[in-house]
């Protein structure tokens, strides 16, 4: 079942002819303050030049921004583009379930859309390879089996999950250096070099007969980057040069000021470790994704003359993955087996292991509560948590370092030392991207509400008009002819819950019953009625699970027994043959006793059995 | 139910009769690192005395320390003290249930030892009002009356929880006065003033035949305070000078470095803020228990001509018992009713709501959703959450500050602006402490395992002995003579769940299902036999909830219902029978076919009518 923001769609958006529409009419863009001196004085033409300009402007063929997930929240990024009869993806990525939806695995965006333009769809660009970019990639091609273009790393990761899905041979994927372009009927699409928490990451320049948008994918700015490659600044100050129509821009770190550290700054905290951790054996916990990371470690552990031993399904494949297409450089015979860790002494290995987030099922969580077949933790162990909890995952991490530390061991987490440094640019670094591009309008991407807002007021302290900035939300039919920039209608968008190999079929009801299940619990009453003589001939019954431990509240039970007896006694013949009026009075009557005992509204199910 | 730490239980504790037990023998004292040349130089007496005084010292009469709460955990502090036929507990607190405790309302300490020595407990000292310290008061004067002492502000606030549980008139509450002493048996316990997120806090020396034990209670080191009480730090200096045996001290902020800023700084942020929120309507959200705070609002407000207007039960229970008792200076008139609100322009009023940690069913979250009868939010509102998260609600505040600014408001939350302070001493005054008091030993309390190992660093860092600090668990019996410290032995301890009016009826049997039903909900499977045929002559129907959404599903429950039958058909009569054994073929049979389907395990529930 689909949990859709609009039921209603129209197959073609239609175009706006009127150029300014009223702001208030537009759902959520940014408020329409007046620009201020300051706003003016900052702007980068001057204000004679560019009036001219607007009014010699020629509208041109529009073309539409259809953002499917990573507005107003974190997660299941994915963005079409669509121009006459030719559309593209950009990125098709899943979120991590919130506590409100128990029991489900992933989310995926809804593809109702994509579906229903099936035949238009050219291709799927993909900006790197994180989850929350290609996670839901392998549903989505499912369904429009179209080719797949992204960089050498990004390719390979894909291949991976598609391998898990049994789809890699049905599809097309198709590797793109940066600077390459890859044409999607009328448009094209350019790749450029971005740094993130990954290797391999780009941006988009998307050209298109309105012009040139700007996609930046996730990204930061690291001058001094593990592989040398420092994101195309030069690339993306050309665009600018040359006029950039909008900017989508990364907002993720859109709340933190200054700049994001580079990335070879925790290979110097692991350096001081090391030193640190002499004669105990180092365990370091990481995200498999972060190759550059792995890379400082290997590095670190050479150094030092460790051997290095890795835990964890998605480590061992992501490490394995990166060394066969040259992402990592591992010296011959670091890496050992797990099963020839024993053969070392602890001041001679080191291990990189899954599980910073804390996660249950994680190797780290394994080892920390002594359940590890192959890990047992002491005093000596030095252990390096290189992550920062992703919120909502604070209490597992915390839990994880009160467990390795009551073993003994030292734990060296983000709180104390600089052993993580995030993958997303801060205000300092979005503001370069700005004053790079210098995009006639701005839509911040990829954050909840509260980043989006601050991306939006950066770019308008740096000179840009409020009304030029859109904060749009899913499904939102973002429309510009290169003129103008305005949301002109909306698509179907949502969430979609995989749960197992259900895709959508837990829906708000299923949820719903869920969590009534989770907070109090389940009474069942059965009753046998024989249809001819309208005569209760077996029952009632009460079983209940997740209310009450039942053995220490036998008396309830009796009583409750009691209640239902009596309210069978008091219907009516044909309250006896209304079978859903029936169940509603032995619903209630329970209902309203549990609640006077106990303070509790368990989910009652009466069943009737007609005989 | 209980869960218990441990099953068995000694009447009384074995008193150990040799001095140095094993370290390895007990659980989780400090690691017994031998002393560094740095330790022994930093410690407070010169080596060849301190010898010389050891071996001089007599053995008194042993007391014992036994905590039942607050250590490994944040939340439920409670402990008792012991010795020879008389015993008194210190702070009764409830914690709040984790996220695996689906349908629990509060966690309260297991008190079946207090229960067992009920003629021994001659009294219940108290710290502080805040509910970790006093939220499990009533559930405990319920089961062991005796009397409560505390200051003012603090009784005031047990009043009102009584009243809620009806049993005010049956409890006895002493009201004690800083540097006022409670006579225990052979045991005395002098109030201290300490600093804390809430007025009237106090430390306590306990003054016992074996020597003085401090406790801190939860504290800070304030020294502009909002009531111009600063910490009796004369007093704690006084005790360390004549000689403290133990210090039993507040971790909760043991990780962090230097001093916790004065609450008066946040007065000087109101002051920018409000100056900032000029034209517009403020709105406040705190801590109802935060009446440092909250007079703080009042005074921004007096000085800013507003008029305030208070939102939320807590919020208005506690300012009312607060200036009842004289702890809030009110100005006549600037308190006004929320039913008057609407005569005020939006310049001229501030609300202060709770609703801080994006509690759902709060005032500021009602707000946020649009769901609030009397307040409607708009661009011209400045929101200042003046608060942190408390581990585990980041996601909640998160949501209701997205809300609020889509709704247009200006939102202030700590992230940006210095809007809240800790109520919790950080390193620098955990350090000062431990040169007030120069204590013996030394058993940090109050925080998790890790803030626990943190605090007992910092001590060893400032010259004490490693195996003079204990590590302990609740339910640990720690006992000194004045000479020694160890811990001796064990007593029942662990967490009782509330739900509604139930204390205890909720265990892990109850929980386990109650997880179980939320992860893939639920499929019932109902079948009518008569008895003497020995026969099916109804069913077997199936009923779902929280699996899938049947009607999307038809085909997966025809399939099921075929499974059903066909495991039916291939019973024996015995099988038949023996109901037991045919519940459970019944149930393997469906789990299989349903997992293989969906890859998921609801619970399955088979049911059998006899007729």
């Amino acid at each position: 079942m689909n949990e859709n923001n609009s039921a209603k769609t129209p197959r073609r958006s239609p175009a706006a002819k009127k150029e300014t529409a009223s702001p208030k009419k537009l759902p959520r863009t940014a408020s329409a303050k007046s620009p201020s001196a300051k706003t003016k004085a900052a702007s980068d033409a001057p204000k004679q030049k560019r009036t001219r300009q607007q009014s010699k402007e020629i509208r041109k063929t529009p073309v539409r921004i259809i953002p499917l997930g990573g507005l107003n929240e974190i997660g299941k990024n994915m963005t079409v583009f669509e121009c006459s009869n030719d559309m593209f993806i950009l990125d098709c990525g899943l979120a991590f379930p919130d506590a409100d939806m128990p029991g489900v695995d992933i989310v995926i965006p809804d593809f109702t859309y994509v579906e229903r333009n099936a035949d238009k769809i050219r291709g799927i660009v993909i900006t790197h390879g994180h989850e929350d970019h290609i996670g839901g990639l392998a549903y989505l091609l499912k369904k429009v089996n179209v080719p797949v273009y992204a960089t050498r790393l990004t390719i390979g990761l894909i291949e991976g999950k598609l391998k898990e899905q049994g789809i890699l041979n049905m599809v097309k994927l198709n590797i793109v250096e940066p600077r390459k372009t890859v044409k999607m009927g009328c448009m094209a699409v350019e790749f450029i070099k971005v740094n993130h928490s990954i290797p391999d990451a780009v941006g988009m320049a998307i050209h298109t007969p309105a012009g040139v948008i700007v996609h930046t994918g996730d990204f930061k700015v690291d001058y001094s980057p593990i592989d040398g490659n420092i994101i195309d600044i030069a690339r993306f100050g050309e665009l600018g040069s040359k006029g950039v129509l909008a900017l989508m821009a990364d907002s993720t770190n859109a709340e933190r000021t200054g700049y994001t550290r580079s990335e070879r700054t925790v290979g110097e905290s692991f350096d001081r470790l090391f030193k640190k951790a002499e004669g105990k054996r180092i365990i370091i916990a990481t995200f498999s994704s972060n190759i550059h990371r792995v890379q400082q470690i290997i590095n670190a552990a050479e150094r030092y003359g460790r051997k290095v031993a890795v835990f964890g399904r998605s480590m061992v494949n992501v490490i394995n993955t990166a060394i066969e297409l040259g992402y990592l450089e591992v010296p011959d015979n670091l890496i050992i087996d797990i099963e020839m860790m024993n053969r070392y002494e602890n001041e001679c290995i080191v291990l990189i292991t899954t599980g910073s987030q804390g996660e249950p099922m994680s190797a780290l969580t394994r080892m920390a509560m002594n359940e590890h077949r192959k890990v047992n933790i002491t005093p000596m162990d030095f252990i390096i948590i290189s992550a920062t909890p992703i919120p909502g995952n604070e209490k597992y991490v915390t839990r994880v370092v009160n467990e390795l530390m009551k073993s003994g061991a030292e734990v060296v987490y983000e709180a104390m030392y600089e052993v993580h440094v995030s993958g997303h640019a801060c205000q300092e670094e979005l503001k370069l991207m700005q004053a790079l591009t210098k995009p006639k309008f701005f839509i911040p991407v990829h954050g909840e509400y509260k980043h989006l807002q601050k991306h939006a007021d950066l770019a308008v302290q740096m000179g840009m008009a409020r009304e030029n900035v859109i904060i749009a939300e899913i499904g939102n039919v973002i429309e510009t002819d290169g003129v103008s920039m305005k949301i002109v209608s909306q698509v179907p968008s949502g969430r979609i819950l995989v749960d197992g190999l259900g895709v959508g079929d837990v829906g708000s009801i299923v949820l719903r019953d869920r969590k009534h299940l989770a907070q109090d619990g389940l009474i069942i009453i059965v009753i046998g009625i024989e249809r001819a003589a309208n005569e209760v001939v077996a029952g009632p019954d009460i079983i209940s699970r997740g209310f009450v431990y039942v053995r220490e509240s036998e008396e309830l039970f009796v009583q409750a027994k009691n209640v239902l007896n009596n309210t069978l006694a008091n219907c009516s013949y044909s309250e006896m043959r209304e079978w859903n009026t029936l169940k509603g009075k032995l619903r209630d009557a329970l209902s309203d006793y549990i609640y006077q005992k106990t303070k509790r509204s368990p989910m009652i199910l009466p069943i009737i059995m007609e005989l």
